[in-house]
């Protein structure tokens, strides 16, 4: 069974044909677990945000796919019904094709594919976290937003995974975090991954980061992507270009931490990206809380994008990246064809 | 009694001895009124915010100091007794101080300048309204943060009262209202007023601003000031200066409105203004439910400070001003003389 580095921070486990999945909707007030030999039951997780960060969905994915073959269920129905489950996410299709290829129609050959996916993933976290922990000076404060940690990836995390090795390796960092509203990520999910790290963090409000980054308390910025555009343009959580502004105007770096899969060639800037608008009721209510009158509407755009030029690097594990991007990709693309 | 154009939205009302106060902590889910005859209810609803933003506070107060007068007290103890609920508000002090002067002592004198004040701060409002509504475009989406609005100030509102003339104009804006953690005062409030002036509004989290304003979808921006340094930076509400980077970025007005009495002439710059620091609670909770897990921190600065050269310019009550501030706010100054 592939494992992160802290057994207390667990996302997904695969034991035997059984998947057990951490309900990422309870968090922090409560961790408790899903077991399932059922892959409805992993797409019913994935479809209601209990299992969220595009590389884990894919892992989810991919271990569901899994238990489908070992319970005879027709494969290719079943990837179909998991792949409806978060359209827009590409790991997501991406990892249940591998593991139908891999598998084909074997039971054996699926899990195998899943737990390589998952040990991938695992390995490319730590890769991206050494490459981005170089780049953060010892007793640095490092601002970050959203959760692209652990909980997101089911290895040590993209972002987070570089605070975390910078911490391993006695850097003396402090983290400052943004709640990331409106689904506060960032005070429910890498608050309490830092919290069960043993690494300092301090909680702060989304529009609080400017003025501290004005203030000199912040030495650097890293956050993860949800898509990067083949010029370097950056899709991620919304909040994220605010950061990148601040960031920019005070001469702090401005780092972007995601797997080379991220980048999407198909896409030549971050103008062609399609921001994802999500329910008003995300904005308008706090934890089940109406906090808007009646008659008030919402917009509720879920990602933002930060133009190539405000982003100091961006970390894959396959190497830190800087401008011009468009060249840094094509560089990455040939050195891995050479080495295939 | 001075009235505010739309008696639905009436944070403080005098009649015959009488002072009924708006409870904003129960807003938008109720509208219940504070009566009382006690100064020293007066004191406590300031002290809980149930009275808040700085021009309000120093209605209330001249109110409550005229309460009492009635009731016989000593004024010079009641008014310190109030000077104490908010120590760091000058509004506060300097309406005390004006309510203790003209009454000498007599109760229907300290009535005549409380209510002299409320009139002034409506007029004030109505005057700035009309200077700002000019800079406004007739057709635009107009961002703002926390709460200028009637519910500051026993006027229409100082950013708000802009909005609010424009609509009254005719000029069919929309407003995006950011929500405005850790308090919520944009979506509790700001948007409790624009629904009960039925002027088009849409709430966002806070960090959605930046992203809207990268894709066009706002045309101005307009917020309030808690204090204004002498060369034209701005404190205003955590999270006004991210708004002010990303209107910069993309050649949006940033336009702040607030009285004349905002420019502090001895504070020469926004460096020197003491960042009040709040409760952390206010950023791990919300409405008693904790967010963040046990052992996480905060830090939550309550306001930033916004550069001079990010902002288009500054409306007050005597007129619109520009950079270089120093300047404008030494002629204005100058002006005041002469007509005094």
């Amino acid at each position: 069974m592939p494992r992160t580095p802290n057994p207390q921070i667990q996302p997904i486990e695969w034991r035997d044909g059984v998947l057990r999945i951490l309900d990422q909707t309870l968090l922090p007030a409560e961790t408790r677990y899903i077991e399932t030999c059922d892959y409805r039951d992993v797409a019913g997780a994935i479809r209601r945000l209990a299992v969220r960060g595009a590389p884990l969905i894919g892992v989810a994915a991919a271990y569901a796919l899994a238990l489908a073959a070992r319970r005879g269920y027709d494969m290719q129905v079943a990837a179909t019904e998991l792949a409806a489950t978060r359209p827009t996410a590409v790991n997501l299709r991406w990892a249940l094709d591998r593991v139908l290829t891999a598998a084909d129609g074997d039971a054996a050959r699926a899990e195998v594919e899943a737990l390589r996916i998952h040990e991938e993933q695992i390995a490319s976290d730590m890769r991206s976290g050494e490459l981005g922990a170089a780049l953060i000076e010892a007793g640095a404060t490092v601002l970050t937003h959203c959760n692209a940690g652990a909980l997101a990836t089911g290895g040590i995390g993209t972002a987070l995974g570089v605070l975390k090795t910078a911490h391993w390796q006695g850097k003396r960092i402090r983290v400052l975090v943004d709640e990331t509203r409106p689904l506060l990520q960032g005070a429910r999910l890498t608050a309490w991954e830092l919290v069960r790290e043993g690494i300092p963090h301090e909680l702060i409000v989304d529009s609080a980061a400017a003025g501290l980054i004005a203030r000199g308390s912040v030495q650097a910025v890293v956050v993860g992507a949800d898509r990067i555009a083949a010029n370097g343009d950056v899709a991620n959580k919304v909040g994220t270009y605010g950061l990148a502004l601040a960031a920019h105007a005070h001469g702090v770096p401005f780092y972007v931490v995601a797997p080379a899969s991220t980048v999407d060639e198909r896409t030549p800037r971050g103008s062609d990206i399609v921001i994802e608008e999500r329910d008003a009721d995300e904005v308008t209510s706090f934890a089940a809380l109406r906090t808007a009158p009646d008659g008030t509407a919402a917009r509720n755009p879920a990602f933002d994008v930060t133009p190539a030029h405000l982003i100091t690097a961006i970390v894959t594990e396959r190497g830190v990246l800087r401008a011009p991007y468009g060249a840094a990709f094509a560089a990455m693309a040939r050195r891995e064809a050479a080495i295939l």
